[in-house]
């Protein structure tokens, strides 16, 4: 078995944790050459793992020892830097968003089906989280009976400075978006986001969205950016034969100062840690295999879809219906 | 102190457990009569209390010796009998709904304003309940921060066969109804229903309402009446400095077949067991110092309105919103 | 039906918290006559039930119109109390403990045989919990299998500055010594005590117990009466077909602070408020029926001996035999 | 980094998940190749890995592409394959129990300090997880003050026939006695055995244990492997400022059937996976590097210094005294 040789365009806390990931966890994959506009950061996660240090993204992209590519720059960078690996033919895993709109993921899905092969996976780690994973399985073997609700909830400690009520959705709820219709292997057909008063001019913060599926599944979503305890997410799906959600991670319990309680993560790359692994592991399985797996351009397209409704709907305050294409045969399962 | 002498009407299981409550453990209340159409069951249920059996419901609230009644007759009947209470100016509890509809409520106000004091509680025992109690106080006293979301989930193991989609409004949503308005001090100014599809024909159920506040807080609401698994009533009360939310009612946890779990309790009348005692005893007293306490008309009015505005949303499937009318001075604070 | 007329002797926490449930909540009983050393104390607490205030503990137990005398007094006057109420012939509920040693307990039960039916109930107010009662019920039934293992938490925030390591056994861990052999119906057999390290001349806190039964179980018992974070207690039952145990009472739950969490009870009149609700009423009702429930002098003799060989353990640190010997035909169900 | 080349003895359950973990998720590592006494089962693991099979345990130690090996022998083979180990002047990492008795851990011991160089692991995995890990750090902290009581739990589903009272000890309380000690940084100085009753000749199951340390900590011990239900371990550190718990694996729970709970872990593969994975990891690293980590021989004679108090405590039924000699110099930190 011959390594997977990949190239890593961003080196910020994700990509710095994804080249650890790849380097120390995952056998089949060697980081060959990474990028990143902050030379330093690059040159020390490069030494750390015995890699080189690139001068740009396409010297990672076009590089003949790079099989394939990971995508963790800044978000406005990822639909080209994507456009760049189709054209290069290589396989590519990009962190979500694939691309800041609808119409950016369309370019790659016609790119990708020109090509006539999947070389795009997106970074949708829930994905891989094992209690998710078995939330699936339990729903599609219709342990939980037919699924009529499920209710999302997604925290996080404190929002960046540079956070937008309409990036609450792009960057937050857009997991949910993804994760649902997996979940249910069902599609999005409506969305109404619903806001509560903050004060004038601060962020639309939280955002509470009832989604509506094809299947006829009501979704609730709430997205909670500046929660303030942690970093906190939650899924219960509820079927007429019993529900089933996420329990709370695995760690250590307290029973002190008056309160017995546990500690809550502080961020998603401790919480979401095996998930991560997993998503990396299978990428660069498939990539060895010469086949594609995890979320997929579409996968993302229909997200992007979806996220275009639930903005229109911040601004509207009712209900956009999310039209949602048929998939091009080469996403068909 | 003298005992407050009570007339019951209506002993089904709702009936029979207040006399027996009464009776037992709220040492200030004597039931001394009660009617039910079957006459079987309250000449049962009144020898065990000792009290007399009545001919009809006019000859408890008519008698010398009833100072106050308690009225869990069937629903439709709730109004005529509320109004017969005011009429002999006797202080009436009577179990939710207060009437069939908003005008029916409006009539009672009418009537109670036109007496001018207040005589009616109606029988929102979770406000009674030590946990939501104490999340009031937790909301109230600005623990949480701004309160921005309320989730709320009522779950009923089964519905009865007479059950319709505009019932699961007016006799299980309108719990949330009353008690978030009371836990936040604050007004519904509109609502949204959102229903998962079910077979042709079937009872619309569950159904997912978000409602908004006239203070800008967004609530979401889940009412399943066939959830199967039992009876389960939730809420989590989210601020921008923590959230509270009821904990699972005490009881025995079960390491076994597989599994580590606790079972969850069958009925109303079980789950919410003390705060039905804390509201009789908390209407008796009231009764004895000849105020007022609990739930009122008009708050029973107010959660009307929001109930009809809610059945209007399951038809038109859009938010419709909620004007609620200042209270008369006889209501205020 | 008329009232058990009630006096009570002692009206420090325990005792007000017994007059104001005794006067609020059992519709059966009515309290009379209090007395207490501390004289304003004791005349507040009878204005508020409309009762008299008595000059002595004689003057409750003597009066005419006592029909039931209840006992909270410091521990050291129970024994000599509860014989004045048998040779007056009435009945009386004592706060644990009923003597302060295994030969006083003996002379009560002496002299209730002597009497030839029984008057005496025990304030082991665990009996009354409605989880206990299930839990009970759960091994009775058979649902867990033959059981194996019994594991016990007794913990207070903080122990009073009298507090002797002998005490801690005779006042916290006498619980256990009711509660388990009433929920397994056996008996014990012998006893081991095990101390954790303290400083020198410390309270011997935490004191970690091993106890077995004449049935061949064996009960794991912690006290620890300075855990600081509140009043926790904690029971599990293991059988070979599962286990059950008591979970943590209902109450709120706080995401907050970087922590998901609930408030731990503060005290024991808190944490079993229905409890001790429940052992009154049943009480009254014995009263009134001329019969007797709860926990007998037999009862409270038992626990006092595994005291006494507890106490002998912590001495010797070894295993310390115990010795129960039948009970009287007066106390065979 | 070249890769630490691994030959493996024993490909049975443990064994293989050995393989599979070293080859998909250990980057540094590479089975090169394994040896079983069933030879189809070794044949498809190493076809599944890339590696060749040896004809006995001397071809996989004696190999020259062998830079380390893992034992996952049957139990009695484990001391003379260590042994040839430090004859070879191979790193180890041995299943526990490293010897089936503390003479047998002394030789080893012996052999290592002659040879002058750990070489030794023993497969402790639960210093690996990340609770447990944790947990070390909070009491080592300071962050309960001084630890009092430490109350352990280990249950399974089911025992294999073949099973016996003392193996109970040797193979499962094991755990409690490497970790317990690790956990406070304290070695062992009492244990106490108290078994419950079971049928005539039937396994002396579950164990209750005492154990004491040279700190002065009481630490509790059940070990149940017959408890029917699941794969289940529980631990608890009390302090005089707080508690702390392992809190219950992550993954789903489920509302159905008159229940809330959740599936218990069938077994320690799964439960302790990503323990696992970090004990490769780790003691990889530590071939590597030329240094040793995780739990040494000395360790693990400890344990069975303990266990075979652990052992004559079962059938004397009293206290025996643990009396662990200093460490040699080897294993002092």
């Amino acid at each position: 078995m011959s390594k997977v040789r990949v190239g890593v365009i961003g080196t910020g806390a994700m990509g710095t944790s994804h080249v650890r990931t790849l380097s120390r966890w995952v056998s089949q994959a060697q980081v060959v050459t990474a990028y990143d506009a902050d030379v330093a950061r690059v040159k020390q996660v490069c030494q750390e793992v015995g890699a080189r240090t690139a001068d740009g993204p396409e010297a990672v992209i076009g590089a003949d020892d790079v099989d394939a590519v990971l995508i963790a720059a800044p978000d406005p960078l990822h639909q080209d830097l994507v456009m760049s690996c189709l054209s290069a033919g290589k396989p590519v895993l990009c962190e979500k968003p694939l691309a800041t709109s609808a119409t950016g993921s369309q370019e790659i899905i016609d790119a990708e089906v020109a090509l006539g092969r999947r070389l795009v996976q997106v970074g949708f780690m829930r994905r891989y989280d094992p209690a998710y994973v078995a939330l699936r399985s339990t729903v599609l073997d219709g342990d939980l009976g037919a699924v009529r609700v499920v209710h999302c909830v997604h925290r996080n400690a404190e929002s960046h400075p540079s956070a937008t009520s309409e990036g609450i959705v792009t960057n937050s709820m857009i997991h949910e978006l993804d994760t649902v219709p997996w979940l249910l292997d069902d599609t999005w057909s409506a969305v109404t986001m619903t806001l509560p008063k903050v004060a004038d001019g601060a962020l639309r913060d939280p955002q509470i969205g009832v989604l509506e599926t094809a299947g006829g599944v009501v979704v609730t979503s709430e997205v909670f950016v500046n929660a303030g305890y942690g970093y906190d997410v939650q899924c219960e799906v509820v079927g007429d034969a019993g529900t089933a959600r996420l329990t709370p991670p695995y760690g250590l319990g307290f029973r002190r100062g008056g309160s017995d309680g546990f500690p809550v993560a502080a961020d998603f790359i401790v919480r979401f840690d095996d998930a991560y692994r997993f998503e990396l592991a299978a990428w660069v399985d498939s990539v060895a295999a010469g086949s594609a797996t995890g979320a997929s351009a579409w996968d993302a397209h229909r997200a992007d879809l979806a996220a275009e409704a639930a903005r229109r709907s911040l601004t509207s305050g009712t209900r956009e219906t999310i039209t949602t294409p048929d998939p091009p045969d080469l996403y068909r399962p």
